[in-house]
């Protein structure tokens, strides 16, 4: 094949991705590589049966390659659905031997949140890199050992941050890092819904680590970090439970406030009780701009105080996060999303359940 | 006149304000008086001057009877254009002799924050009505000694949060009492803007008591108060301060968050940094509503998660404001708004600021 037209073939296709990412490598040689790269879905729930199957059909670079689950009735009906070979079904029992199957370059890890590092830790000793779902875990401690398993096997570890590959969240940040309005100073943010089944894993606090913080105020949290472009030096929360056979040892509502080095100040909320709330609105020196939608699969879009909409393509944010991580392992270049991120929302998730409980402002390093 | 016929003009003269306020007097009597009653309006600044003064010629029970200012020039040309007798002209200094005016019932009192006390005391002396500008005064304390002296002389005490009259405001107060999205859980609620003048008697905190808090975060404050009926319970708050040189010694940007006895959560925020926030949004079980712009002179609309619009009549004010306490006056009732709303605003402001200081959460009784 004609080198030159290879090229320009990949140009054209990643255009649309590349045209809105400002972060998008430059050319890359992974385009020319035929291998795409494997990935193992640990954890056949919701996610993985709704958005990662089907956005791995959307990629370019990477393709399933197996499956991790304690559910052999699951287990037989995606390897009939996608044509899997036997060899590609694992349990959680059974994740060792994931060593010895060069088909699967990394694992997906798609538990609750507090088996995360258990699965992550079995991943990278079976010689895998790992994208694993967010929250990356229920304690900074927890975080800790998977980055340093990872670190010891030598492969990446990356957490499933998706909105940092969406062309609106990332139209955003570029209106803040460009100083478009102006140096930022107020961010609100919040995200919430209004949990159903009573039984499911999210409301049992050993698996999940809290309510709707750990859950969708992580978005709100990580959009105050990445459009601040700054890391928050105190926090300050308030948690409240009305229901509390429901919500029995996890927070039902959680509002927070953060000040940044700059001056800037942030303020989110979160919820597990009532719909309505998936925004963020920036305040600068000469003017405002915000999402609502600003976290949700499709539909994002936002507004400026210029009377500019905002409205980039309409992607998929899935095959957008893993295609990234699958063209970090063939470039052997480090993710934007690493598990410090993680780490770092983590911690500070942790100073704000700790406001909440001791009605303190708890500083941050 | 025929009484029926009067009676059915005032009826259609207050149609407008009749059907938006649920808290609207049924019939009265004061629209029968021939008598207009005297407001005096004490310092004539930009509030008196462009908003007051025009408003007076819209009330229906209200008439421009006196003022009360430390300029002569001012003096003078307000005496020209209104048309006013030399009886009616007094400077700070000269207050005690209203007693002898009998054409005036009401001070409106619109000096700087911190001097609100000494012309309220100084009214209520000389036996009159007093309408105070909001915020009230700088401490509790002083606010306290406002109504002790009113109580004194057996005379009113309004406090001039003019939202209370105005439509928009009410209807979102009736679609929370109401609960016609359900139980309220969340509201935020949000006022700045970018101020101007650095000689300005706002940025001087022995005049206002404070910054931005004091001046236009008590409008996001009233908004949490009268749309959740609640009083908050506890609240914590940060503030940073980017310009120090202009913002000397008030906070530039503060926001707070604060708790209600049902479990309802609430998160303000106010500026003299930036405009663009003058809203408040509100989360029930079952949808939301809320105003932006929230708390304008004119120009007040929402939405609500429905997708029917929140679009009362535009009316004016602080004509409805005046008017309003002048029927409480001829009709010998209490207003809404009166000394103890002023005060209970006062001691939340109190705990936030500490709140601010200390980075401790403040209960309050």
């Amino acid at each position: 094949m004609n080198p030159l037209l290879s090229r320009r073939n990949f140009l054209k296709a990643t255009s649309l991705a590349a045209a809105s990412l400002p972060f998008a490598p430059t050319f890359s040689f992974a385009a020319e590589s035929k291998r795409k790269i494997g990935y193992a879905l640990c954890g056949l729930g919701s996610l993985s049966t709704h958005q990662l199957a089907p956005a791995l059909q959307n990629t370019k670079y990477c393709r399933l390659a197996g499956i991790i689950t304690g559910t052999p009735a699951k287990a037989r009906s995606w390897q009939a659905k996608y044509k899997l070979p036997e060899r590609s079904i694992y349990s959680y029992d059974t994740m060792a031997k994931l060593a010895e199957n060069p088909d699967i370059d990394v694992v997906y890890v798609v538990t609750p949140n507090g088996l995360h590092a258990e699965h992550t830790i079995a991943a990278a000793k079976a010689g895998k890199h790992v994208l694993c779902e967010k929250p990356m875990e229920v304690s900074p401690e927890k975080c800790q050992q998977m980055i340093d398993a990872c670190k010891a096997a030598g492969k990446q570890l990356a957490i499933g941050y998706r909105l940092h590959f969406e062309p609106n969240n990332l139209e955003c940040i570029r209106l803040a890092r460009e100083k478009v309005f102006g140096d930022l100073r107020f961010i609100e943010a919040g995200f919430g819904f209004a949990i159903g089944d009573p039984k499911q894993w999210r409301l049992n606090k050993a698996l999940s680590g809290g309510g709707p913080m750990m859950d969708v105020g992580i978005y709100a949290l990580q959009a105050l970090r990445y459009l601040s472009g700054e890391e928050p030096i105190s926090v300050s929360a308030l948690a409240t439970t009305v229901d509390t056979v429901k919500f029995r040892d996890i927070e039902e509502t959680l509002i927070w406030q953060m000040k940044f080095p700059s001056g800037l100040l942030g303020s989110g909320n979160t919820t597990y009780r009532f719909g309505g709330i998936n925004r963020f609105n920036v305040n600068a020196e000469r003017g405002w701009f915000g999402m609502t939608p600003a976290y949700s699969y499709h539909g994002l879009r936002g507004s400026r105080s210029d009377g500019e909409t905002i409205q980039m393509p309409d992607i998929d944010q899935f095959a957008a996060e893993m295609d990234d991580f699958a063209q970090c392992i063939l470039e052997n270049r480090p993710t934007r999303v690493p598990g410090e991120e993680g780490l770092r929302d983590m911690k500070i998730i942790a100073a704000i359940y700790e406001s909440a409980r001791t009605g303190k402002a708890v500083k941050l390093a």
